[in-house]
């Protein structure tokens, strides 16, 4: 009876346990404290504040299953989280969502100033582009490249910078499409996720048709993710999320269980994961990890 | 008594109106407006807001005196004017030195909200690595990666928001030292500079004897440039600055000319651009543009 043993015996609270312990580690040494020293602790206070580092595992992974090493991803999986760090504390400011809490912690300016915010999301986003530069082994130069233009990308007006601006225009409205809906959590969201599967496939030497495939069950488990943060914001509490909740009701923002109820919006999550697990279907055991990830991500409970 | 004519006979201002065309025309086809078009407009108004244009010239410049083309270097040249306009789009905003106008127009803010101002800079920031990762073309992969970095470690804490952070812990102090100062500005305003001229070598192919002595003279150029900065805050009027006058003595900012008189300041300037030009000495003619460049910054007006 060996040979039915189902794939869901990996473990993956051990994988992302372990894997998340090596990121912290080095996000940790990624960035020393030198003069002007409050600028870099304003940094460190958000880089460091823990979160799930789904974008930074979702790299390691995809690289690891095409046969790259750590020496490879691991820069630009910590570039990831720099970015993703910088876009929620330039998010949280007064000007734009004007939260108090992240991640169980006062948000950057309630600690620093809105001010050294602004700075140390600015400092996070340029640290991100020379780190990969700077610290990535044993990778082609071109596929390096190819990465940083994937990053650049994926932050600006063509991904989360895009994606927010569409997203505060549609605060208050009440006749945002599915349509509307999709493109700003694409870019806001579903962008980031999708460049930390492909930076991974990139740096391992994938080629485009790899690329292509991993990119496609990146963009599901992306829109997935999102759908459930959704749902999240209504049924869990503050303390669950280590975040405001019912934001977005309160904020009357247009979100997938608004316009589909939360039952359908669970069944339309569920279908992109399945539609990302086909994805993997050619690399067989060894894709257990990034289809127990997507599992994860419609059954999480923050 | 030909062989007498001076090498003043280069013509600066063709030089740096024609390059500053070339610019112009580069960086309006940087950025075409695709949705959402709030975002690009934003980006594309404090882009294309004139100015002098003075990075992007300096990168032209530099590679072209080691014999390298504009197709090496364009893509560069305007991503460091994308980053010089997202630094000052950042320090306009009203949390950091709240002003309303710059280069002679309503400031980001001014125009687009507090909201889109701070996703335009995050917007030109990112695009600026991306451009020079997609854009630039006939230089080795390795070379771009070293001026990707060298962006990198001059915009974030190590660079310009560095010198940002201190440039704002000093403000109102009245016990500055000329080398807390030197470090704002070596920071805010020589690392860009600096890079600037830096960048147009590598992309040259220059070794690294040659990057260490052209850094050197635009080190020299960064710190002379703001000291006469310094001195036009208090000389010039507003019409002839493009901004508010006068700002540095209201906020009670430390300054070159405060601590050490407006005719030492001009004396130290005019030393730091013979300094900067004897490091030019080796190239004869061809460095022309690069000793008429330094010259005009200590003789300008705004």
């Amino acid at each position: 009876m060996l040979e039915q043993r189902k794939p869901s015996a990996f473990d993956l609270a051990s994988y992302l346990q372990d894997k998340k312990e090596l990121v912290e580690i080095a996000l940790d040494g990624s960035l020393p404290i030198v003069r002007p020293e409050k600028i870099y602790e304003a940094m460190r206070y958000s880089l460091l504040a823990g979160g799930k580092r789904l974008r930074p595992i979702l790299c390691l992974a995809t690289c690891e299953l095409l046969g790259g090493t750590e020496e490879m991803s691991m820069p630009t999986a910590c570039a990831l989280e720099m970015i993703h760090t910088m876009s929620l504390i330039h998010d949280d400011l007064p000007a734009m969502d004007n939260d108090d809490y992240r991640r169980g912690k006062l948000t950057n300016h309630k600690v620093f100033g809105e001010d050294i915010a602004i700075l140390a999301g600015d400092g996070l986003l340029a640290y991100a582009f020379e780190f990969v530069a700077t610290q990535t082994q044993n990778v082609a130069p071109q596929n390096i490249i190819e990465v940083i233009a994937r990053l650049g990308r994926t932050v600006g007006a063509a991904g989360l910078v895009g994606g927010q601006v569409l997203d505060l225009e549609s605060e208050g409205k009440t006749d945002i499409t599915a349509e509307t809906l999709t493109f700003i959590h694409t870019h806001k969201t579903g962008a980031l996720l999708e460049t930390s599967v492909v930076s991974g496939a990139i740096l391992a030497g994938a080629g485009s048709e790899e690329v292509q495939k991993l990119s496609q069950y990146a963009q599901n488990i992306g829109l997935a993710f999102q759908i459930i943060d959704d749902i999240l914001d209504i049924t869990a509490t503050q303390e669950e999320l280590g975040k405001t909740a019912g934001k977005d009701l309160a904020a009357q923002k247009a979100t997938y269980p608004s316009l589909w109820g939360i039952e359908e919006s669970r069944n339309q999550a569920q279908q992109l994961i399945d539609s990302a697990i086909d994805k993997l279907a050619d690399y067989g055991e060894k894709a257990a990890p990034l289809r127990a990830i997507a599992q994860y991500i419609v059954n999480r409970k923050h």
